[in-house]
């Protein structure tokens, strides 16, 4: 997922064409990674080519739509020859990200900027649902979305909370009720896009994490994801992508066993960790109706409300304990609490660094981080579709045509 | 860790130098790796090269030691040319392999056919003992073991029960107490070697299941490996290679914690499940002294006697309970149970499997799978002498000279 970047390789007699389209990609990863608008010069250093060549793939880019240029800096020293413009992700394309939730369905679209251009939700009430309906509901706020945005759209991924396979199948998401959903089968098509990819929403979530703008990493390369609604999915990062395992369905969380006494989860099991820490077993400890909202919990926590109060610490037990198992079996001491997690993330730290520095075996060379996520609505229809760039910034020549030219490396 | 093959890379001007070393490690992991002892032509078209080339490479390994040529097979049909002379895995070179237990300091040589040429023990009770004493009497059965073997030894790596860094240190191994050791400021020097490379003992036991034999690759190459002495360690395979995390300290599901009011474990942490399934807490729970031995647990527990059946139970309910949470993180539904769990391995088989099928969320898509490990005296310093064998199997040109010929990719 990562947009590789380094040296561009040289020519070669056998593919001008495959050359150019590897150097496309590394001048646009090198744009997308700096930290500030570099210079067509400063990009041909980053990826140690000569200045002719990069400023002819930047042209190519800016053409695209996938760089954008902006007027020469007038208060910085500038070099001999052309003026010093500086170059910014560009407006020109976009991608579509999707999720369901068992309350919500969602559609993004955002651009190489990050910003998210438009974003419609519709809300309802989806355990127990028919996918056909839901995917329905889904396509309508895509097409709802994309008519709002000018920008070309390369591509749409799908959130959902369960594990999916490599073909586009949702295995199983307990809380929506689904198994078994061939979602290129179900879901309506959305303004001549191909039907989206399919991914789970703790690891797309996770995107925005390892790169709050497409292409541009974050602080953290090595994290434990949690994301939460209704349950509780996460997403173990190593390296800035995530975890997969034997078969792509790694980072379960929601599912680790608190207490093997503990109540029936949706799953089959008994005591998992959403039952202690998702947004509806946190209501329901807490005495409020099972839809209350976690931000009303958190108020009434720290009103001093007992029950509330009470909740929420059994809920930082309950993450401390299956916690520390990630970081036991995993290595990853670095946790990111996201979705209603956000809301409780300063009650529960204390309890939650203090199980990880008491179970976790090694947490005396690397003492156990607790962050709470950067504050981002709809993160994992945002990952999705940043995603679906980053998909694009690895090969942009099959956006830009992999036209062949007579000089070696344009 | 696993050897590369693949086709061998062409001349190139740079450095011949380099391509021999490559080519001739490509031919020889195609040998290690071949079912049954190839011959020089089934070695050529197993690596792309042309038969004079891997006859070339064939013959500096034979003079290495690293490969050995048995007679012509008489029975076979004969292509023309040189006779179909067959290559197995050279005798001449092998590797030390050392392990630390709570109860005894082994050593093992072993060479490329996976023989244990020479193997050494001295048994003692080392819970809160002194590194340097324990050391020194690793050294003493590391230097009978070599002294019996006429092969060259290569390398020599120890296999410690518990965490530890890139730099040879071993940070903490509760069981016997130790913390922040630097092996090679603390052990004497063996027969003149290099300090021991240093490993966690279940990542280099679990090495015996990815390898029967260096370079030969096993039925899994994804699966977890819990070996088991008096705690439980663990190391999570995935693609040949462990798991490495953050630090490379992944895989300590002996400190998973199976019910938070559970007894006290020596890491200071409560309920892990080594106080479930450790050979001594299962002894303690038995009824039995702490240091019985596994074997008569299991045999008691087949004779009906209660308090036996009943911590083999508890034991495999806490292995169910933590294993599941292993592989909802990781999705690798493959468990071989090692060690002294070897010797429980079809008791708690069922208690084991029923549980990881209830409490895997992706149970239905991927059945889990319980194996009991090969019998394997010794499994992590054999192990760790594969491990060092694998590196040299990785650059055989270091040990047989980066010698620049004429020709260019002999």
């Amino acid at each position: 997922m990562p947009p590789s970047s380094g040296r561009p390789i040289g020519p070669t007699a056998v593919d001008v064409g495959g050359v150019r389209a590897v150097n496309l990609a590394r001048v646009l990863a090198a744009a997308l990674a700096a930290p500030t608008p570099p210079t067509r010069a400063a990009l041909a250093t980053a990826t140690g080519t000569t200045r002719a060549t990069a400023s002819r793939l930047v042209d190519d880019l800016v053409a695209g739509g996938l760089l954008e240029e902006s007027a020469p800096d007038a208060g910085l020293p500038r070099g001999p020859g052309r003026p010093g413009t500086h170059l910014s992700p560009g407006r020109g394309v976009a991608a579509l990200g999707l999720q369901v939730d068992v309350d919500r369905v969602a559609a993004v679209v955002t651009d190489l900027t990050g910003a998210v251009r438009a974003s419609h939700v519709t809300e309802g009430d989806f355990r127990g649902s028919r996918p056909e309906g839901v995917l329905g509901l889904l396509a309508d706020v895509a097409g709802r979305a994309i008519a709002e945005v000018d920008a070309t759209v390369v591509g749409a991924r799908l959130a959902l909370p369960g594990i999916v396979d490599g073909r586009g199948v949702l295995l199983r998401a307990p809380n929506l009720g689904w198994s078994d959903v061939a979602v290129a089968a179900v879901m309506p098509p959305v303004d001549g896009l191909p039907a989206p990819v399919v991914g789970n929403e703790a690891d797309l979530g996770a995107v925005t994490v390892s790169y709050p703008a497409p292409g541009r990493p974050g602080e953290h390369a090595d994290f434990v994801y949690l994301s939460g609604a209704a349950g509780i999915g996460g997403s173990v990062v190593l390296d800035g992508a995530p975890l997969r395992g034997r078969h792509g369905w790694a980072g379960e969380l929601g599912h680790v066993t608190v207490d093997p006494d503990g109540p029936d989860c949706a799953c089959g099991s008994t005591g998992c960790l959403e039952q202690y820490a998702g947004m509806r077993a946190l209501a329901v400890a807490a005495g409020l109706e099972p839809t209350a909202r976690t931000s009303d919990i958190a108020r009434a926590a720290r009103d001093g409300e007992p029950a509330a109060a009470a909740a929420v610490e059994r809920a930082a037990e309950a993450l401390g304990i299956a916690l520390s198992a990630v970081v036991n079996v995993v290595d990853v001491p670095v946790i990111v609490l996201a979705g209603h997690l956000r809301e409780i993330g300063d009650l529960v730290r204390p309890t939650l660094l203090e199980t990880l520095t008491r179970r976790v075996l090694s947490a005396r060379w690397a003492p156990p981080v607790v962050e709470v996520a950067p504050q981002r609505p709809l993160a994992a229809a945002v990952g999705a579709a940043y995603a679906e760039l980053h998909a694009l910034v690895a090969d942009p020549g099959r956006r830009l045509g992999r036209r062949r030219t007579a000089t070696p490396a344009g």
